[in-house]
């Protein structure tokens, strides 16, 4: 077999495993423009959208999964640099509670707002400093399950590349257009591409149930305990409410977005 | 003022404290039948409706708020046992991220099956082997916001009284009942109470938007990554599927809940 073998890497300052280290915090994701993703189900996905994948890693004594091995060798083959990492240090670098083995480095997918157009009957997504992570991935792996067509970041939003939003994602990052936004920006974006705005809160006067929704539309969604600003409220053209049925008053954002979603997507027009 | 001060405990040993830490693992709370909450907004809903408060807990040093003091004031009044704990144990007996300072200890609810009446037009959720507590509390949220009458848990279910879920249940379990069952039991329950039986799976027949609904109602979810189990889709009168609109073929349990159960919230007739 014509197979490269990729290097081992067992010590700490070696700076292989510096930089990879420094993708698991925020200023070296925002340093470089890459991010981490973990385990086979990940990999096998990025590999299935075509992600640019920068660097693949792995440990030999953890990644026991045939599938596993197998794709190792077809990166290795397709000239994909890489390391194998000392099981200390893929313990150390991993945040899986049961790790797998295997990870990937990859670039963060940016969408510029300027070239971005809105087609007939499109549907998109804008979020507004959410701060969990996790909560951000699960938003991010509904969007896409609902055929979302992009994502916009909305003020101080976390991290869609952190490792809990990538985890909660399941792969849906890959796929998905990300673009960082101002409220102004939006407003600028949806008026000139005729996209109605819609808005989501807990005061709204609309029950999503109710609402006409006419297409293109962009959704908004607020930060979990703020909801959406007032500088967004103002920019909406509906804004709708999910109706409280019992005792609680109020449910994951996460959540909220899916019920939306999946109400929304419901009623867009079949291309 | 006639204020009876709570005492203090500040040695790891002292058999109050063994006993609150116990009920950070699932054997104390087996053990006992009693579960832990923490933070304000917890302990205020608990308060509101009128749950079983065993006893309070609290940091003096931490508590800061205003509202918190008096509750701790108004606890100590109504006869309620308690302790203040040294900053450095309730440091030890905290899982939150940012405490407080302020828990109390609750009695679980649990209700018996044969006590169950499905009043006409309720609404049942029955959850199957959900490995997360962080989904579950989400789900039971969710679930109490949907106006839902009682949840079943069927199947070696994660602890609802798990730390992690309660955080995430945001009170809703001292207003939720919660049943224990087993898939025949259930099946029991809903053929003697003439309640339908819907189930959820990616390989449903029918899109859960054009079902008919009737009722009362129970909707069947099933794990995360293994969904429905045989033996429960068997029992199951529907089995409605969320139709995937876009590139990710599923969602999270707890989104999938959430679209259900508002979509099936809207079709329930008013009382």
């Amino acid at each position: 077999m014509n197979e490269r073998k990729y290097p081992l890497v067992n010590q700490e300052r070696d700076p292989r495993f510096v930089s990879l280290r420094s993708l698991q915090t925020a200023p070296g994701r925002t340093r470089t423009g890459l991010f981490i993703i973990e385990g086979l189900r990940h990999l096998a996905r990025a590999v299935e959208q075509h992600a640019r994948i920068e660097s693949v890693f792995y440990d030999p004594s953890t990644l026991s999964n045939l599938y596993g091995r197998k794709l190792i060798k077809q990166l290795s083959r397709s000239g994909i640099p890489g390391v194998r990492l000392s099981h200390e240090l893929y313990r150390a670098l991993t945040l899986a509670a049961e790790p797998q083995g295997i990870g990937a480095v990859l670039r963060q997918q940016w969408v510029a707002m300027n070239s971005l157009c809105a087609g007939r009957d499109s549907f998109w997504l804008g979020v507004e400093s959410i701060e969990s992570p996790g909560n951000l991935g699960t938003i991010l792996r509904t969007a896409e399950a609902a055929g979302i067509n992009g994502i916009f970041l909305i003020g101080p939003c976390c991290d869609p590349y952190d490792p809990a939003a990538v985890r909660a994602s399941m792969g849906a990052l890959f796929a998905q257009k990300l673009i960082r936004s101002s409220a102004n920006e939006i407003r600028h974006w949806a008026r000139s591409n005729e996209v109605a705005i819609v808005g989501s809160s807990s005061t709204g006067l609309l029950d999503y149930k109710t609402l006409r929704y006419r297409w293109p539309a962009v959704l908004l969604m607020g930060s979990e305990k703020q909801g959406l600003s007032q500088q967004l409220k103002e920019i909406t053209d509906y804004m709708v409410r999910i109706p409280m049925r019992g005792g609680g008053n109020s449910i994951n954002v996460s959540v909220a977005a899916g019920v939306l979603l999946f109400e929304m997507a419901s009623h867009r027009p079949r291309t």
